[in-house]
């Protein structure tokens, strides 16, 4: 007899190995907890994801997700309309939000240019950027808000390339040492930007 | 606004981040996964976890899960049931199954002895294992397959003293190096035990 678990349960291990971050040991783990775990939650757990794919989607404006279009941050009359920061993906949206340095408004590209991986600028939501900045003259600032590696320069060199003309500030953020960290640990790529970098004290 | 995602996201950020092994920075990869996954990948997720909770059981005789009680197991004719081997978790029958060489039958106990979370002998599965002993007079051998740490060893101690006087052979798992192990990297409790057990070569 090959098959020990029963179907049912292969079947929910089989789904939850499928998700990203879980390995066949921690679904496993998971299914085991399901199992015992009470109706109530359980039933809270596919309502959550029931909820998410009939409720959820993305905001016509900025990209962002939602459950109604335009999107809460698009939507909200105090956020600064004069500027419009530019990141990868929905949860660069969260991450910055978190740090409340920030009170303009998003754009979502969905990724970043990687042509090993096939993405180039057309698979990106950069038409719809485009077509926010002239419709709205009020922007005077896109800030480039893409991850520090190698696909993120790619985009911002080829995003910072594309505005510049039109006389819009475009800036990025500044890469450095991350607060808390250790000048004896950082990578020689970080410590030799935060030098290129240097501000007066 | 503190809340950047909107309800049914976070919900469902909430609802992964309570399963075990999954944290806020996974539950939130696993979510946005799912939205944009196929409807017919989430439908097969919540379709997995609905059986389970419908569907699965637990076996009258040893424990294990199935989804027909007896379980496929205990019900399985060629099996020899003369000898029962005891282990902690469901999980543990699927292990020791995975190896080929036991055909005897399993019984659950439900977790180890722990007096410092409050488990004690009655809140394991053991009354049952005595009387499927006593019903059964056909059982020769218990083995007794808990995990080897301080639980686990005391739960052996308890189940061995309580067995031995009705003449059952009570057996355990032997304890030593693993195979594909480097003596340079045992522990020495690993080794001692090891040692303790060698046998002619």
């Amino acid at each position: 007899m090959a098959l020990v678990y029963d179907g049912a349960i292969q079947r929910l291990i089989d789904a939850f190995a499928k998700l990203p971050g879980i390995g066949p040991k921690g679904a496993q783990r998971i299914a085991f907890y399901l199992l015992s775990a009470s109706d109530e939650e359980s039933q809270n757990l596919i309502d959550a994801i029931d909820e998410v794919k009939t409720k959820v989607r993305f905001c016509e404006v900025c990209g962002n997700v939602c459950e109604s279009s335009p999107c809460p941050i698009c939507a909200d009359p105090r956020r600064d309309r004069g500027v419009i920061c530019v990141v990868e993906e929905v949860k660069d949206v969260m991450s910055i939000e978190r740090t409340h340095t920030f009170r303009g408004l998003y754009h979502v590209l969905g990724g970043a240019i990687n042509p090993m991986a096939g993405v180039g600028p057309e698979s990106l939501n950069i038409p719809k950027l485009l077509e926010r900045l002239k419709e709205d003259g009020g922007v005077h600032e896109v800030i480039l808000a893409l991850n520090p590696n190698i696909e993120g320069d790619a985009t911002t060199r080829f995003l910072s390339a594309l505005l510049r003309p039109s006389g819009i500030t475009v800036t990025r953020l500044a890469s450095g040492l991350p607060v808390g960290g250790d000048l004896e640990y950082a990578d020689e790529i970080t410590l030799g930007r935060a030098l290129e970098g240097r501000r007066e004290a």
